[in-house]
């Protein structure tokens, strides 16, 4: 089988499984006890956090463990517009008698405005408007055609009562880089906040969030070969959240429960990792959806469509429209895993994305979203496109 | 080192480490995809729904999988007080598309009463008391001085306006049992629900869902041999719960983001091993318990005070008053992991528990926590007599 969808998930890389190994029935203890062997594990739950920090290039008390990106994803839009009453802050705080809850109260009381960009990932939507109602707005920002938020037309929808505006990174679907610095330095100017769901870009491209200057920065481990269940969230210094989940103060008062010793290791080696080989898996990427792209047109007779071809984007990812129907195609090709549309109504993300760069349903029908991951090599490229082709060619005489 | 600090956390079985294996890097892709790879990995977490369900007394479709207890807490607490106006879901399901959102809506609109015993655990107290506010009264329920919360004090609370009840199943400092069943006919009776914290409960006695009659049950993978982030929370059916996390619907509809799939087949492994030892597991307890106590007698020379003895108990668990300080003791005994109190303001949950059966501050100050594993053994028993008996004597020549 040839795997050609890495941006759903990825295997855990060798080095990371290794790594979390020790950590499962030997160094199983949980931190903040006095034993030698719980503050071991401490400090390497703590030279994690260093190295998750070194590839966003924040500092360690930036990054809060979380259990994914989705659940980053919500902590950093509901932690930030969703800020306990003081009232509330204030119970807990007495229930169980403890000072040290960090949260964040809403400043004034009137209604405030959100902008999410309509190329974002479920969580982020679903997160945003789960908010909406008496006291919060939430409003869509359309992208072009070319796959892009313009930065114009983000502060041409600022309002004077806006909070904070989504804008992800690099779009899972089509991998168009969105201009996130642009729209945080208007966002900035006028005292707005940017979430930045950077979870497609990481293990692809370098991320350094002081030259993306989002204040929240959303990193989930499985998409780049690291454990399932692992992610943070980068929160820039300043900023106060209040946890979306409740109990003993940890990870900077923003999560609670059990530190997953294992999850926050892996999540540390996978960014360790994606920082030490960036440049790299690059320039690999460039050359492998070249040779995909190029294998494709010799064997279909005719030129693939690429979506998004002009803009810059993430170079393992190709959203390609094929000349027959994807979903015929995929079933043609059993030994190929690549992604399709799986959903018209409600739309999944392929469709999202897709209808928000003004495809048709039945360009959309005729989409495949293949993305590449470290492993994939020369040979299966070859292969995937000599599959590709003789599906097509099954689908079409039929 | 003898480690007796298992109600803090378990080394994960190698059992469910071996179940888990394929799935980190083998069988890596997420379910809900074409591809039979994908399907299989299906139904792989659908077992080990069954498993977990089959630890707990229900029907799979009542167990949703959570990154832990204290996720599994704050949804059964938020997710049944908190659910979200019809409007909110309503723009949840437009952004996205979708119809298959799962929400509950809060029933009337007047104020609401929520009883939590003071014995529960931090994430219960905070879950239940970050709702209180303008729509949420939250009131303790106090417990005897044998740990027990008396079901006719629960009763006497109750109010018209009462929502939910929250009782644990085992208090994890004392190892008292309390009458979780008596609660639940007591609330149903007067249309209120129970939500029951049992992660203490697990591979230390048989739990029974049908059996103790709790709305909602709590687990926790790491409190019994199971990987850590790994939890699961018993929704009996017909209950409407809201997700406090949102994205994508998964987990019927409570809980988003890609599944932690190891996570979820550790849960299940672990699941599978508690039901299968319970009854010689808790019988070995009894056995070590005593040769722990009657130990320490010789050893002193004076009888070791035994809280709540005369209540059931989960037989691993002894909260010991020793004849000096617990914490000198603990430093003494460097080769011993036990608990002990380490925070009397804010207080933590040792203390918190301690006091909550009246015991003064000095008391709880010598008081240590020792819990048996699955792995404890009668050698491991008599040194650890030895090693607090050593201590004890160093303690108190100095």
């Amino acid at each position: 089988m040839i795997y050609l969808d890495f941006n759903r998930t990825t295997p855990l890389a060798p080095s990371v499984l290794e790594a979390m190994q020790p950590y499962w029935a030997t160094h199983f203890m949980l931190p903040g006890q006095e034993h030698s062997q719980a503050q071991a594990v401490g400090e390497s739950l703590e030279q994690a956090r260093e190295s998750v920090a070194a590839m966003v290039g924040c500092d360690p008390f930036e990054i809060v463990f979380t259990s994914g990106g989705t659940e980053a994803n919500n902590l950093a839009i509901c932690g930030q517009l969703n800020a306990a009453p003081a009232s509330r802050s204030q119970a807990i705080r007495s229930a169980l008698g403890s000072g040290d809850t960090v949260s964040g109260d809403r400043t004034g009381t009137g209604r405030i405005h959100v902008l999410v960009s309509e190329l974002e990932h479920d969580s982020v939507l679903a997160a945003a408007f789960s908010l909406s109602g008496d006291q919060v707005d939430v409003e869509l920002v359309p992208c072009q055609e070319n796959g892009v938020v313009d930065p114009a037309q983000v502060e041409s929808m600022l309002r004077p009562n806006t909070r904070l505006v989504c804008l992800q990174l690099a779009n899972p679907v089509l991998g168009t880089l969105q201009r996130v610095r642009e729209v945080a330095d208007v966002c900035h100017n006028r005292g707005v906040s940017v979430h930045c769901d950077a979870t497609q870009a990481f293990g692809k491209l370098p991320v350094d969030v002081s030259q993306l200057r989002a204040d929240t920065v959303a990193v989930s481990g499985h998409k780049f070969y690291g454990p399932k269940g692992s992610g943070a969230v980068y929160v820039r210094r300043g900023l106060h959240l209040s946890p979306i989940c409740h109990g003993e103060p940890r990870e900077m008062g923003l999560r609670p429960g059990a530190e997953n010793i294992p999850a926050c290791i892996g999540l540390g080696a996978a960014a360790h990792l994606a920082s030490r080989c960036e440049s790299e898996v690059s320039d690999n990427f460039g050359e492998l959806s070249d040779r995909f792209l190029n294998g494709l047109e010799s064997s279909l007779g005719e030129s693939p469509i690429l979506l998004a071809s002009g803009t810059p984007r993430i170079a393992n990812t190709m959203a390609i429209e094929m000349p027959c129907d994807a979903g015929a195609i995929q079933k043609a090709a059993r030994h190929l895993v690549f992604a399709t549309a799986q959903s018209a109504q409600p739309p999944d993300e392929i469709t999202r994305s897709l209808k928000a760069i003004g495809r048709t349903e039945t360009q959309i029908r005729r989409t495949i979203r293949v993305s590449l991951g470290w492993t994939t090599s020369r040979d299966q490229i070859d292969r995937a496109v000599s599959l590709l082709a003789d599906a097509c060619d099954s689908v079409m005489t039929r």
